[in-house]
């Protein structure tokens, strides 16, 4: 048998590991880095690196990577070329089993923020099992996700009184009705998706980009006084270091507590 | 000038702690307890002390209890009787601050989960500061939420591709529209709000009592075959201890992925 973790390191900040993270760090014999190549997010290996440096630096252990397929975003067909990239990708992660692990061993991936936000590893590990791949169990550990980071940084509850908090896509936002935002949060957002809703007055932003990392931005206020400086923020971020990360609250303001916090 | 953390321990598993939130531990003068009286929690509350002992036994600390005002359930005005009860919330934590804390000390919450997920305590501070207690400082530190807690335990993904993700209240799963359910979490419900949904033939429930502590019970499977035994679950729980606190997710079942997970 051949065991797994899903190890949730956080969003960028080493205080943010829980001690499950750490214990699970410590029994791993063989860690599996799936970056994607040549994106020049060199610096989330280099956490992971430091995370073991810091955690499992007197145990022998092993780390192997593999490079993580490319998405078709190309396509047409979003849902195919999603399909089609998960199947690529199962096969990466069963290669690097295959290739690094023992009977008996542990292997681990420590895995951006939450393993269940945004993640498709544990749907690999649960293709892969489906497939037949018995000789392999897995567990989850949670991390604290960049949502939970975000909101303690801007000191806001997730929601006010009565309202649902709905966790969204920046492709969701630029397709759906603005009519209906009034608690998103939104990630995966590579177009500047909030531009869509600047118009309107009653709308706050909570922003922040690589939170919890040095590199941390945070930018709140109405929609249509920030939008700008966030726009000028990522692109002065992506100009200096490659990439961001970054992740917003929009949210509709409301009589009795206007303030959205 | 007083210096409160609001820091998130977690749903009840002492290994959900984070390095951030023992850090904070580490760096209090004083605690304060906030529990319903008389609602026979008490576990909540040797879990807090035993937090305590394990990560702050060789320092000198204090605990101060208050007691948190009830929410008039009764009333027929929903949002009165929470902004009422907010505001005898605040003034029990204003003199809590008042009778325990020297100029100069930092105190601490510790609060269930993440403390911006379901909690008034983050809003009560940002009262007290508006009420112009500019002698009071706060910041916040996340904690694993009862939600990342569920998935891992039950391996499910928050979301399938393309999917929002919708976190609400049993409240509001008793008086919404059905045939919106599509991908929910829902929490805070007492009175079984997923009965409602019973009848639909495709839904899927990933249901949790107590997750993450010793008391953890996992249910999951098509919402009309495993209702009743969630139902009976909790009742069993309720008379054997006086609470439950329990999650779920309800998925409406699709073709492509037709797994939930
Ligand atoms: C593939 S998702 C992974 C999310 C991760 N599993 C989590 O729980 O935070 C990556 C997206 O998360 C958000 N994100 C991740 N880390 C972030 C950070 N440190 N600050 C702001 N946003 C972040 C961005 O929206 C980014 O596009
Ligand atoms: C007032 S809210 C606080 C939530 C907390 N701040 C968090 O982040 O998980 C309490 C609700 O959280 C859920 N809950 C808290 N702990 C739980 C646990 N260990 N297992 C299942 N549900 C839990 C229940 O729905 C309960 O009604």
């Amino acid at each position: 048998m051949k065991h797994i973790l899903l190890i949730g390191i956080g969003p960028g900040d080493p205080d943010a590991l829980t001690l499950a993270a750490i214990k699970g760090i410590r029994r791993t014999d063989v860690f599996f880095f799936l970056e994607k190549e040549g994106d020049g997010k060199d610096s989330l290996i280099r956490f992971r690196r430091e995370i073991l440096a810091e955690h499992a630096a007197d145990r022998a252990y092993r780390v192997a990577a593999g490079a993580s397929p490319k998405r078709d975003r190309a396509s047409a067909d979003y849902q195919g070329a999603v399909e089609d990239w998960r199947r690529r990708r199962t096969q990466v992660i069963a290669d690097l089993i295959d290739g690094n692990m023992a009977d008996g061993e542990t292997g681990a991936f420590l895995l951006w923020g939450d393993p269940a936000l945004y993640d498709g590893t544990m749907q690999n590990l649960h293709d892969l099992i489906a497939e037949g791949r018995d000789d392999i169990t897995f567990e989850v550990i949670p991390g604290i996700t960049c949502v939970q980071a975000l909101t303690a940084k801007h000191r806001i509850p997730l929601n006010r009184v009565g309202e649902e908090i709905v966790i969204t896509t920046g492709r969701q936002i630029e397709t759906g009705d603005p009519a209906t935002v009034t608690n998103s949060i939104v990630m995966l957002d590579s177009r500047d998706a909030y531009m869509r809703l600047r118009d309107r007055p009653d709308m706050d932003i909570f922003w922040g980009g690589d939170v919890g990392s040095p590199d941390e931005v945070l930018i709140a206020g109405p929609l249509d006084e920030t939008a700008d400086r966030i726009s000028e923020t990522i692109k002065a971020q992506r100009a200096r270091k490659g990439w961001i990360m970054d992740t917003y609250v929009l949210r509709r303001r409301r009589a009795p507590d206007a303030s959205g916090s």
